[in-house]
């Protein structure tokens, strides 16, 4: 009996589907594409290493977003032939609205000039798509991730086999992810029956400059952002210890249950490493959860020079670490670390059978579903993986010297000049700032912060350099991360001259 | 004065430094690297998709981590001439050891055989490192999500400027931060203060078969994971709206606040769409939150034969979409929408001024930071941008309708076949089923669950297909999901056969 019409309507549609897709998924078609996809990424990359071109390509949102909106509703691709144009094409476009983080005049957030080859590492995990929920679904990232974990954990002084770890999507779940894990090892029935309803509401102690992630964890794990109770700093922005035992003693008289303390290694605005001992000794005697954020700083253990600022890291019972910071590998790529192996299924305590496999329990060990906050997770420690893997560790502590020393050389170049005031002495590579030329030598506070803000948008929008804006005091200033190697000394002395030359005509002072 | 020795020391070891850094930063090593990925990756591809060698290359966890570890302790690239040989070196190692998705006898979790090409628009984000916690430090990625926010939006049948989104990592932060944000609504007062101490204890109402990551949200927001009260189903496995109407009157009359009802467009076990709107009715009705998790299937929505499974999904309060499933791009990219345009800010009530910059406040609409758990965020959406802008939004619609068709099929064979029983007549591309060969008609549920453990177990290791457990009342079972549309019938047929003749020899009847 022949097919009836119908059907045969319908396989054939389905036959067309097929065909339609199959360009999609042509290896020749990707391998042509990915050479173009290169060759504009390194085109791109020769000309910002270069120096040359605007560090950012300011164009307001409401022009991107057309332009991005017009690329979706344009014709696609006409023929197979086409593929490989339109996305050398597609990727140009974003290239030339982008930011520019490879250029030396880039010297903005903590999120470095990345070591591009860590990219291509990233690709395969996104080309071939590993996730990693499980194990078996992505074997060797899951293993990747493993060895990363082992390594980073033997550089922050943890004895092998004695500590757990895992990467996640950021620092800031991160640091919710060990909140989360000491807020559940504190309260014992808090993961299943919520925040306890009765007695004094619990606290988070955190550093006084901390990221804004601590207080939003503290928002999202029921127990209130205002429950944030900030640690006192001393006049180098660290925790001051002494005063830290004196807030405990007095939320332990007040029966306030104390989640974790939360310090920096480095803290954010002026990148201040917490006297780590010295912070462990307080919580140790008050028997205190003590999480340390060193998203930035934990990079400090591959370099000889810097290592001391972890000195203590080692005690803590949670630490987070992004390797998308100062391993400069992109975004996002951030490690937790317990203390105590026993601690890594006290975040999410949660039975997924369908998922993991009672017919092999062993292998829930491997699975980073059991861990994390993600299910479907990306590979995102490929990127360091390879990058370890081509360049040997000794690329870390190099990045770190380099930079870190070119931060000194700011600051000394602020202190020295008469129209510069640096806000830090860095310990890394971060340096704050405030410009104050001649006409603003009795200007208050409010006209002084509002100079700073405005000179910083002309700066940036202007491409010449990339800075960030931060506050000391309440009141705003300039911030500078070293995050590409490839900036040098006189590249610092152009910001500030660039910096002078804006600030006057923003002043009304052009000669 | 010459230079002291120390400082000359030191200038020459940062000398030494940079020029050790130099290489990992060359654009034309860079581009000789990339052309040897995308090779790799090429050649990779062209196997998968010609369904040569294994889908899963299994080692045991053990085997691939001494590997992995073995590649950090090696030399490193010994010059730059080495350098692109390691890199393909290792992304080969990588592939040799992995899942290979894009075999068409990859037919498991929701997670695709994402279009290829997509991984090269992914790459640029990973390459030229463009984190967008706020809007100038990624300018055009992020005006490229907000292009794709706005054109799913639409799809989804919201009106423009009515509604909000954005893309966050996972479906798991993607429902978690729904049903924050439908706490926050709730308690006015709860971010700030924590989960209100007095009256009864809130609850969610979530699908009885909703996925993991509910009741994980539960737990993480200080709820607590048995306040997840779960949904009634029917046989289509569906949320029943009578008895949710039932269910909500009773907890009203109890006084038990309700944090939102979520429904599953689909839901995972066996993808049930539920009636979006005899759901939206009775949440109407009783005044609750209507989160719907369409993390799968907002796909439909491409599709003009299959939009119905998604009439609806426009009334929810909030609903989540994963590209990273039907959209067929890697993961992760998972899309939160909010009917109410006011609530995109109310997940995280939060200030950071030192990244939010007061001097131009509308740029705040544009900083996904205000709105998402992460800080520095990945270019998510480049992935999905880059392959509608080249293929078109027609692509998405066969990708649909292809594997939809598919899974129609397998579970048509299933049917026919005297030794296999299908568990669900599928709505989409999923389908869960036993095999109960002859000698097992008779064997109790255990002997039946565990002969399907078993039989998958072996039939995964052999690399021959990779299907996934799961179970039906309690009893265990196979899954499909047909997530590569190179996959065809024959594909189908020979993993029917492949189960019989592995059943058999683990059942000791082999002829």
């Amino acid at each position: 009996m022949p097919p009836t019409p119908a059907l045969n309507s319908s396989s054939a549609a389905l036959a067309a589907a097929r065909g339609r897709i199959a360009p999609a998924y042509d290896a020749g078609l990707f391998r042509e594409s990915g050479h173009a996809a290169c060759d504009a990424l390194a085109d791109h990359l020769a000309r910002s290493l270069a120096n040359e071109g605007p560090v950012l390509n300011w164009h307001a949102p409401a022009d991107n977003v057309a332009a991005a909106a017009a690329a979706l509703r344009g014709e696609p691709a006409g023929s197979p032939d086409d593929i490989a144009g339109r996305v050398r094409g597609l990727i140009e476009t974003a290239l030339s609205r982008g930011q520019n983080l490879h250029s030396p005049r880039y010297i903005g957030h903590q999120v470095p000039a990345s070591v591009p080859i860590a990219g291509l590492f990233d690709a395969v995990g996104s080309v071939t798509n590993q996730p990693m929920a499980i194990y078996e679904m992505g074997p060797f990232v899951s293993a990747a991730e493993e060895a990363c974990v082992a390594a980073l954990g033997a550089k922050l002084g943890y004895a092998p086999g004695t500590f757990a770890g895992f990467v996640t999507h950021g620092g800031s779940l991160a640091n919710t992810t060990c909140l989360l894990t000491a807020r559940n090892v504190l309260f014992k029935e808090c993961w299943e029956n919520g925040v306890p309803r009765t007695g004094p509401a619990p606290v988070i102690v955190a550093h006084g400059e901390s990221h804004y992630c601590m207080a939003r964890a503290a928002g999202l794990l029921g127990l209130g952002t205002r429950q944030v109770v900030k640690a006192a700093l001393n006049d180098r922005r660290q925790i001051d210890p002494v005063r830290l035992d004196e807030t405990l003693t007095g939320l332990r008289a007040e029966g306030v249950p104390i989640v974790a303390v939360a310090a920096g290694a480095c803290a954010t605005p002026v990148g201040a490493f917490d006297d780590l001992n010295a912070v462990a000794d307080v919580c140790e005697k008050h028997h205190v959860w003590l999480h340390v954020d060193a998203a930035h700083g934990g990079a400090a253990a591959f370099s000889p020079k810097h290592r001391h600022l972890l000195d203590g890291v080692e005690r803590a019972d949670s630490v987070i670490w992004d390797a998308h910071k100062m391993l400069f590998v992109p975004a996002l790529c951030a490690f937790v670390f317990y203390k105590n192996r026993e601690h890594r299924f006290e975040a999410f305590r949660q039975d997924a059978p369908y998922l993991f496999d009672p017919s092999d329990p062993g292998l829930a060990e491997h699975d980073s579903g059991m861990k994390t906050l993600e299910c479907t997770k990306r590979a995102a420690a490929l990127g360091l993986w390879g990058t370890w893997a081509t360049f040997g560790e000794g690329l870390f502590r190099d990045l770190v010297d380099v930079t870190f020393a070119l931060a000194r050389s700011l600051y000394e170049k602020l202190s020295a000049a008469e129209d510069f005031e640096p806000l830090n002495d860095p310990q890394c590579n971060i340096v704050a700032f405030r410009h104050v030329p001649d006409f603003l030598k009795d200007a208050d506070d409010a006209t002084l912060g509002r100079f700073q803000h405005d000179l910083r948008r002309d700066l940036v929008r202007s491409g010449r350099f990339y800075i960030v804006p931060t506050a000391k005091d309440g009141v705003p200033a300039l911030r500078c991360t070293v995050m590409n190697p490839l900036t040098t000394e006189a590249h610092l002395d152009e910001l500030m001259n660039e910096l002078r030359t804006r600030g006057r005509r923003l002043g009304g002072h052009d000669e």
